[in-house]
């Protein structure tokens, strides 16, 4: 493809990288084969299992690719979600709206435009897909930015892992293609890594003033606080920034 | 709702029905299940089948739509591709870009917005689908209005009928639900007040630990502040959570 002089290097600098695929304990291996297919067909590649149940490779997987082999040549074994998308800015859970978690909800169109605008600004995103039987769990759909719901017909409401990661897949591709330059920020985005350093960070200084109370609430207290800095998308600056205040506001309360 | 008189029947005739889905001789009753499956995902229910290969009714069928039944029971067949569409008025060819044919070409997003506006004029619309084998043949995809093209990797095109069927009945609801307000969150977001207020209520905490040092800096660091929690974009329920955790701060300095 020949673009004119001075069309080149805009187009190069606004494609952003795709997200990876994050199955959190896929248990049939056949079933990461058909999602490595999928992804192929909308140049999504980067592939990452979390404890993958039957152990990787996988010859099932292989076999159902139909051909995507350098996607599942390529995929990445991690023991726990946390490793999985520590180098990640933006993280997408597939699932339906949770009934007690306050988070961010929107389409996939919505979700992947997200998406893109923060790959495009250099940061590595992921959408994570859950197990086949009972998809992803309360603290895992914590660890992401924002949650993605398709908008499936409530009466018959059956996408497997696969399919779901079609259509994201899919979707990430027209957004992508689509994306115009984005606004630039200075400071690349914060990691999940940052955010969620600086969420135990807070909770260690709660928790050493008592606030967790009652007791029996503690685990949702703190899951939503984990929500709550999860969703504002701070760069890495104004992580610091925080870490600053906390680190603040504990040394005070240790040297009184 | 209360509409003006008028713009009732209006809104009434604007919700469209969905296409239909016309496979044309496909080949494997699973595939046909399948595509039910997808189908019934997304609120498509009318499925057509032109000359299949194996016959109906498909026990194979059947299985593979995973209780998609409705559509696997309403399945009609037809000898000819004519007389499977003699009642629509929209017809998309889904298949790759043709080499000598002057059809239209368009991505499943604008096909189906054409679509869904003839299908809210009350005219009958409709998808076809091609063999596993060989996909459409010329003088089927001259039958359609226009064609539409999936943006997949030309590296990697491998779509079978049920993840093509997939794509393009989530595209039709999406599509077709567009013109509902979008799903939204169930707190309302933060006012610009209740941001500021949680902002002032953090300098008042961090003032009388003395964070803001050097003085000269202080301007800058309020507002440095200011902007962290500004971009955040939460809804009120978080920002009253965040308050809470402010005045625990602040009433554990006080009590020391």
């Amino acid at each position: 493809m020949t673009l004119p002089e001075g069309e080149v290097s805009t187009a190069a600098a606004a494609a952003p990288a795709p997200p990876a695929i994050v199955l959190v304990e896929p248990q049939l291996g056949e079933n990461i084969g058909t999602a490595a297919r999928a992804m192929a067909n909308f140049g999504v590649t980067d592939l990452r299992l979390v404890a993958p149940r039957d152990g990787w490779p996988s010859d099932k997987a292989r076999a159902a690719a139909s051909g995507a082999n350098h996607v599942i040549d390529g995929a990445r074994v991690f023991a726990t979600l946390d490793e999985a998308i520590a180098d990640l800015s933006f993280v997408i859970a597939t699932t339906r709206r949770p009934r007690d978690m306050t988070k961010r909800v929107e389409g996939p169109p919505e979700g992947l435009a997200e998406l893109a605008a923060v790959a495009a600004q250099g940061g590595g995103t992921g959408i994570l897909f859950g197990r086949e039987r009972w998809g992803l769990e309360n603290d895992e759909v914590a660890r992401a930015t924002i949650i993605v719901t398709f908008p499936v017909d409530p009466q018959f409401a059956s996408l497997n892992i696969a399919q779901s990661v079609l259509l994201m897949a899919y979707e990430w591709r027209r957004v992508a293609l689509g994306a115009l330059p984005p606004e630039g920020r200075e400071v690349p985005p914060a990691t999940r890594e940052e955010v969620t350093g600086l969420w135990r960070h807070l909770v260690r200084v709660l928790e050493t003033t008592g606030y967790f109370r009652p007791a029996d609430m503690e685990e949702k207290m703190r899951r939503n606080l984990f929500n709550i800095l999860s969703d504002a998308r701070w760069d890495r600056q104004q992580v610091k920034t925080l870490r600053g205040v906390l680190a603040h506001l504990g040394r005070e309360r240790r040297e009184d």
